[in-house]
């Protein structure tokens, strides 16, 4: 008896003070709200193995599911109508999931909404051993805007969020070199300020005196396929390499006849291209590419977020790129590189090597145990910025 | 024959070209995805008569519903498992709503979300004929700057939203008068510059010489009840007065000794009483009536949209708030007075009446048409604003 009380009491210690019992599932029972749920929100909870446990009351329904990383788990209806159950240990960091109720797809109205996978849908935070480095703390915060701006070259109103560092309003002699970070695929100009937590990881990163102070612009870079690319059936990909050629033109020329001089006209910028960077997660990854390639007289440090790479083969067909750039950054999440998606552009390890060994600075950032996902592009983010606009 | 396709080439002219059709169930067949639906979403629309319709898939489900104005609407299911359904008309306007599918209530994954009735949720805009002063144009835009600050009498991190003019940072030289908004129960710190559309309210008022260009502070004033009130049972109210005395200090406290210092030692304020103003609705209406009162040498004008009314009485025992003050505003939609809600400090209109005639400049608007909702407080913002630091 006495053994089992001492054995209580160090089991309890052992997991910092919380009763953390295995249930008959095996799963552990030490359950927390997530982090970004809605204010006052019990559920989505999530537990220290990264199992995400919702809750919903739904008391004529016949299957109610929860539906993250591409998997779906029945829940349970207990007799109040309640549905509850829980998913698989997930990855640290955010994720995106939605609930199903007999068919239908909808948001978990527990938690806070993020725009991902082309919809406003719920996202959940699994506690990260790192997190502090995004955590919101008592330090000096910079600032992240709205701005509505009219583009001419699309001649419709658009909107960039634009984070100034802390400061920037009270140092008004001073001038800031310019990051230009673009979200993926199926996202838009909110992910990296609201699930990304690029203001705060850049507050943090200032105010230790890791990262030089520097603005981010954060646009929308959501593209058409060139329309002879849209023959293919809907959900096919047209015939030939992909992506297909031509296909990053639209930003392209928005974000340099556009973006680039409203920011420049608009705040305190250094504006030439030693003072310019570009980054992009996925897609926005592979925009940066093709973008920074083209114009290395506009950009001198080029990041790429688990979204390809650049090949020696590239930069001899871009005049000007190996004499300009300052640094060039790719990242990936280790279960990426585990299982290889589509490749643009070959091996970015094997790319990175080569284009160091040609003399290029460059970094190549594996973040452990992570996919393709936010965690993997917060983690970029804190080593890229870190070396931007220092050499 | 002829007079038919005449009548009929008649109404298709009266209605803007476009073919209306009555249904069989007398509804106008009219409907156009809403203004404020997620990209690319086609449901929920909107018709002529401003009923809202909505449409979701939900195969499995027994039983579907549109919960919108307090009064749920059941859907029917098609062959397909795709359940659709429309309102009665509704106020011109913005609307909360939310699904109800087999008893779980959740946002409608079409529409964009919006934090409201203590949660973040479904919003739908009924196009209103007023519109056009909240309309997006090609015009100067000023910023909405996401704020975070540490308040010393919260020991904790908050954050506000805080609204720049156009040229602010471009008129370096120039300060600017503040007006301190303030949003209703159950919403917080998003909703003016959300729902709201205060920021382009400001930027078309201000583009038309209207009114003044002043900076817009949005803070978070969600209310505790001070301990001695709370003994009363769960959704009760306790006894004695209501609103309880003193339920608006805690707010008040915050903006005195943390937002006011911060918004001046932040941005380039006229930091004195005759440039500061303070409004908000609903609650927020509420302790504006109670803080400006208590408080006639920080702020010299007044708003309060749905949320009371201050008489003479009131002002009888707030030293100096006579002799300071420059602007009484109160407002309410027209629904609101004919169906009266609990009134705070007596009749709206005949308090502002008694105001007036004891000199002081007192302003009484009345919204047509509309209740205790958004358009109400959009349309009280656009006449406020024209009145504000004029005299």
């Amino acid at each position: 008896m006495k053994n089992s009380i001492q054995f209580f009491l160090l089991a309890a210690l052992m997991t910092g003070g919380l009763c953390s019992v295995r249930s008959q599932s095996g799963v552990i029972e030490d359950f927390k709200p997530s982090s970004v749920n809605q204010p006052g929100k019990e559920y989505p909870q999530v537990n220290s193995e990264g199992r995400v446990r919702v809750q919903i009351s739904a008391p004529g329904a016949n299957k109610v599911q929860l539906d993250i990383g591409a998997v779906k788990y029945d829940l349970l209806k207990d007799e109040n109508g309640v549905w509850i159950g829980e998913s698989a240990p997930q990855d640290e960091g955010f994720h995106y999931y939605q609930l199903n109720i007999d068919g239908a797809s909808v948001p978990d109205p527990g938690s806070l909404y993020f725009y991902g996978a082309s919809r406003w849908g719920s996202g959940i935070e699994i506690p990260a051993e790192d997190q502090d480095f995004y955590a919101l703390k008592n330090v000096p915060h910079g600032q992240v805007r709205e701005h509505i701006y009219f583009s001419e070259t699309n001649n419709n109103m658009r909107r960039c969020f634009v984070y100034t560092p802390a400061g920037y309003d009270r140092d008004t002699e001073n001038r800031y070199p310019v990051l230009y970070l673009q979200h993926g695929g199926g996202e838009d100009e909110t992910g990296w300020s609201n699930q990304g937590r690029a203001g705060l990881i850049m507050d943090n990163l200032i105010a230790e005196g890791k990262a030089k102070p520097f603005i981010i612009v954060m646009d929308n870079g959501t593209w058409r396929m060139p329309e002879r690319n849209r023959t293919a059936p809907r959900g096919e990909r047209p015939a030939g390499p992909w992506p297909p050629e031509g296909w990053a033109d639209g930003f392209m020329k928005t974000l340099l006849e556009d973006i680039i001089p409203m920011i420049d006209a608009s705040y305190r910028t250094l504006a030439d291209p030693q003072h310019r960077a570009m980054a992009g997660l996925s897609m926005g990854g592979m925009q940066t590419r093709v973008i920074t390639l083209a114009h290395p007289e506009v950009f001198s440090y080029v990041g790429m977020f688990s979204g390809g790479s650049i090949s020696m083969e590239d930069i001899e067909k871009a005049p000007g790129f190996k004499e300009n750039v300052r640094l060039v950054f790719i990242s990936y999440g280790s279960r990426e590189l585990e299982n290889p998606r589509r490749g643009f552009g070959g091996d970015p390890k094997e790319n990175t090597d080569e284009l160091e060994a040609a003399g290029i600075n460059t970094h190549f950032y594996v973040s452990p145990q992570t996919a393709h996902e936010w965690q993997s592009w917060r983690r970029s983010l804190y080593q890229f910025a870190q070396l931007l606009f220092k050499n």
